[in-house]
């Protein structure tokens, strides 16, 4: 693609068209950091010490001997002070006069990631990236079994421009009595190429990432990580396991190893090569497979043919109205360039 | 809705659900100002003088007898110097691999609104702001002439929070080979309730919200504003024609002046309540009806079951993981209490 050409690309998996705008020429070295401070105000309650300071532990890996709610954590998982949705109570579908709500009935948690407040996870062993994701991993299965919850989200926000609003390092879930849109449609999209073909979309993106190289970031036996062909942002990253596997909550300690290695790297190389930016991580798994069939969606009872994933998301630019207006993304860094550069640092 | 009490409620256009949550318990006073500073070097090449520095003048409001690229003008349209996409050239649409791509045709223009750099819409007088509205439709019914165009956008920055990298007051347009997803799935919804019930979609959402009144920002004979039932963000504002009107290129000198109005009005009321808070404006209306039918989707060539209207988006909360990964919004202020706030300033 020449320096001063623009791409329309499409997003198997969203079927959305992505503008890819060479014309605004925004090479690594372009981005300006948008980093801002996160507020800090002296006391952080994800600090050891601060541990009766935040809602009551619902799991964590502790030293042995260690009591909940005190010290000797390596990992904490608390519900969310400030919840967008409660898990107490029924979801009470109900008309609004010519529209429809139900109560906010779900789950909203936050893993704090170490005891370490500066700690992220481009700096820690894979050893401890493997153990948050088994966090993820018993947080997904125990919320499985409440069977009012169709989906359960886990993501990040890393950095004040990608909405973390505390410094120390954590992650959150949350899980809703509908299964999101996002997820549909790539729910969706994965069926559809199923009924005609008889292969799971993301496998075949896969392979084909794997064979064309060229916006490979690294490559395993069992983990892929690339720039995806229509991606919305710079520096947008991929990464899945080689194998078919529709849930995440059936992921092994060894799946997790190797998803662990491939993450580290990820973000290692992002916070290296572009100055440790703002970014969001989010997993795409099937929804909650436990649910009563009788009020899953059509999508719900095949989503043996997703295949879960981790998307990482940098927020060098800002998403403005254009793309409000129109679900459309610019994207001003070619997905082979930002692959080629981050291969390189 | 209680204070600590969180909802979901269905877009009826965007067939998605948002949550409101309460528990989060943002009022007007909570919004500590997102304003950052627009950059400024001193030159702003969108003032007067500066003609030289934007590309050529496409259109424009002028003194009689004054020449193009010269003084004397009041509203200039001029192309974009970085544009996303570009008018010369053919689509090629081509496969790509497994996947699919076409040039990047399209056009992006530029509205500089005024002479004055500092005038924004709140400011000016309903005259001024419904000749904004006229060269918009000026420009719409000019690039409808060319077929491989199939949907136009025309929206607004305003803060560097919002997306905007000048100060001086500016809206802009992009025009694309494909519609866009967002507007696709807003047709697809107006064609469907129009299939089953013969009636406009939108006009039945602003009956409802007429005789409810509680979302109402304001009403007069001809148009209304009113915070959507499952507003995205806050103080979300959406404006409408009470009458039927699909596309926006049909509207007359009248319509225009109604809406330049409400759109005054709005914008006055959200500078004056939440001390000059940085927005999107979008303008969706009817793709181009002049694109040959055999290249038209469907629900282009049913684009009359649609009906024009402005969405108008504070930008006061931070987009972050869960919403990137979801679709899914969260608003932590109920559309009541933004739409009464906004009635009281």
């Amino acid at each position: 693609m020449n320096e001063n050409e623009s791409q329309y690309r499409f997003d198997l998996l969203q079927k959305r068209w992505v503008i890819i705008a060479g014309g605004r020429g925004k090479r690594p070295d372009d981005f300006t950091s948008r980093k801002e401070p996160t507020p800090e105000n002296g006391f952080c309650p994800f600090c050891p010490g601060g541990e009766g300071k935040t809602p009551r532990e619902i799991a964590a890996v502790r030293e042995k001997g260690s009591s909940a709610d005190g010290p000797g954590w390596k990992i904490r998982v608390v519900a969310n002070k400030f919840p967008a949705l409660r898990i107490e109570g029924e979801a009470n579908r109900e008309a609004d006069g010519i529209y429809d709500r139900m109560n906010g009935i779900g789950a909203h948690e936050v893993f704090i990631e170490s005891p370490r407040h500066d700690s992220t996870i481009a700096e820690r062993t894979v050893e401890d990236v493997a153990q948050l994701l088994q966090v993820f991993r018993g947080r997904l299965q125990d919320l499985m079994n409440d069977t009012r919850l169709k989906y359960i989200l886990v993501f990040k926000n890393h950095g004040a421009a990608a909405g973390a609003t505390l410094a120390h390092p954590h992650s959150q879930l949350i899980a809703t009595t509908v299964t999101p849109r996002t997820i549909a449609l790539e729910l969706n999209a994965c069926r559809e190429h199923h009924m005609v073909k008889e292969r799971c979309l993301i496998c075949d993106i896969i392979k084909h990432e794997i064979s064309e190289r060229d916006r490979l970031i690294g490559v395993d036996e069992r983990f892929v990580a690339f720039c995806p062909y229509a991606s919305r942002f710079p520096f947008e990253a991929f990464i899945a396991p080689r194998f078919h596997q529709h849930d995440f909550a059936l992921a092994t300690d060894g799946d997790l190893r190797g998803l662990a290695a491939s993450l580290r790297e990820v973000l290692a190389r992002l916070k290296r090569g572009l100055d440790d930016p703002p970014y969001n991580f989010v997993l795409h798994t099937a929804p909650n497979a436990r649910v009563e069939p009788k009020r899953a969606h059509q999508w719900e009872t095949l989503a043996q043919d997703f295949h879960w994933h981790m998307e990482i998301l940098p927020r060098l630019t800002r998403v403005a109205g254009f793309e409000w207006g129109s679900g459309f993304y610019i994207n001003p860094t070619e997905p082979e360039e930002a692959a080629r550069f981050l291969r390189s640092v």
